[in-house]
């Protein structure tokens, strides 16, 4: 039985708090809203992953935290817009209203849309790095997951397939883009500052590749078997909007079995790399025992 | 009588169409709708400026056409986002139905977020600077311009404000977030990557300040006075709006001087400096010439 790395989300969280700007900061209403939404709490499973990663080449979670929490920002900005009524429509999020049930629409595509500017803000105002080539590439890594060939672009594939058959590989790719491409970068981002070798970012990759869709597929799961206070938000929501679910295309048995495979070819990744890889076996280990 | 530097906007336009991805980038519907908005032409004011300011210290339009077209794809985002039926629910931009018009609420809202995203890859895929510190720094300039203290700030207090008696210093302020920030970036990102010095870049800074304000009380006055043919958008629709506007809250012949006096400031403000400053002042005759 794995447990969460919860030093590390405290970390995270308490730095999240120090980042952010005075609730009393004109626009109040702004500040206010992306406040609401950032500190809801939640696992911090991508900065959290960041710092395990970094972790591993020696690095202090300290030196990566800027980039970990602009990427808990990008993740954080998603969840309000794809909330939206346009959207997904969704009325709850981490045990909470979301964020336009809350402020109102408009407030809500305005505080997604400072989420996004602020998380390049923190990155390229308070991540340090010995070499500024490295910035450049965490700032170049978390863009491309979180555009149109990654994060908006799978959101808008999941948008255009809802209601419709699509198969196992559309779902895959869906995964792969929507919640996978951030996952990984995530990983990646911390290898990269922490001064991974090209050989070592490639297992981190992998290793963060096969992470995100053993979470993805994780959270299908929950969706179907979690309650309203497990999960934090509204269950069976993905049934009730007609979405590709793995449960829905493969049933819940074959799900927890691809959920588990996915979880050691994590670990297989990164089983042959040198460093204190161990945080990152644990974590993926954590991922498939959610879904019991 | 000065004219815009026509041969500059092509430069931007040749640019935006060889940066942007093939139209048949698979999720299709998010690539047309990004390429949509982005060349749907317009004045390409802000990547114009970039280079303008750039060339002050003989910096090669070249080496800062990344930056500028980012500003660009960040500008477009923000009209579309801005546009929402839930913000100012706007029909008409730029002589074409509106972005959501087109492709429904759902892919406006992503398109806006990943042009947003595909601004940072960019810079910092492309943008080459010999002081890679440069390239962090216009990161940091544009994160900042577009966020909560900049432009999404300033959209949210015209939002607030729409509708209610405001005061000349408040609409300065809506204005000076809302446009002038982006508008000032652009020209700092130009003399940045340019090499300017911190004094230059003072006065570029304030330059852009006043060249910005000219700008947006010059839009506000075209709202008024504007026909839809000249302005691509619907006329009036500030007052319909009941939005706050200089001929609204001082006259249009005040409103004039006020934007005239603004742009006399910009130009006064580079013509300390040495180097090539005459591109700049003719933007600023130009800006204000537009209002008749």
């Amino acid at each position: 039985m794995s447990l969460y790395p919860e030093a590390v989300r405290a970390l995270v969280d308490t730095a999240l708090e120090e980042y952010f700007p005075a609730a009393d900061t004109y626009p109040e209403i702004l500040y206010q809203s992306m406040r609401y939404s950032l500190l809801a709490g939640g696992k911090r499973f991508r900065p959290v992953l960041t710092i395990l990663a970094a972790g591993v080449f020696g690095a202090a979670p300290d030196s990566v935290l800027p980039c970990a929490c602009g990427i808990e920002y990008i993740h954080t900005y998603s969840l309000i817009h794809d909330d939206l009524p346009a959207v997904d429509n969704d009325d709850l999020r981490r045990g909470l209203p979301t964020n336009h049930k809350k402020f109102g629409e408009d407030i809500a595509i305005m505080a997604g849309d400072a989420l996004f500017a602020e998380a390049f803000s923190l990155i390229s105002r308070l991540q340090t790095a010995s070499d500024q080539r490295k910035i450049i590439e965490v700032i170049r890594e978390i863009a491309a997951a979180s555009g149109p060939g990654g994060m908006v672009g799978g959101q808008v594939v999941d948008m255009a397939s809802t209601g419709k058959p699509i198969s196992l590989e559309t779902l895959r790719f869906i995964h792969a883009r929507k919640t996978g491409r951030l996952i990984t970068a995530a990983a990646r981002c911390g290898a990269i500052l922490g001064g991974a070798t090209d050989e070592e970012l490639d297992a981190v990759t992998s290793y963060g590749t096969h992470l995100g869709l053993a979470f993805q597929i994780t959270d299908d799961i929950l969706d179907e078997t979690g309650s309203v206070e497990e999960l934090g938000k509204t269950p069976g929501q993905d049934q009730t909007l007609h979405k590709a679910t793995y449960p829905a295309l493969v049933g819940l048995d074959e799900s927890r079995r691809l959920a588990r495979a996915e979880a050691k070819a994590a670990t297989a990744a990164v089983d042959k790399m040198s460093g204190n890889t161990g945080a990152l076996r644990d974590l993926a280990e954590f991922v498939t025992e959610r879904t019991g």
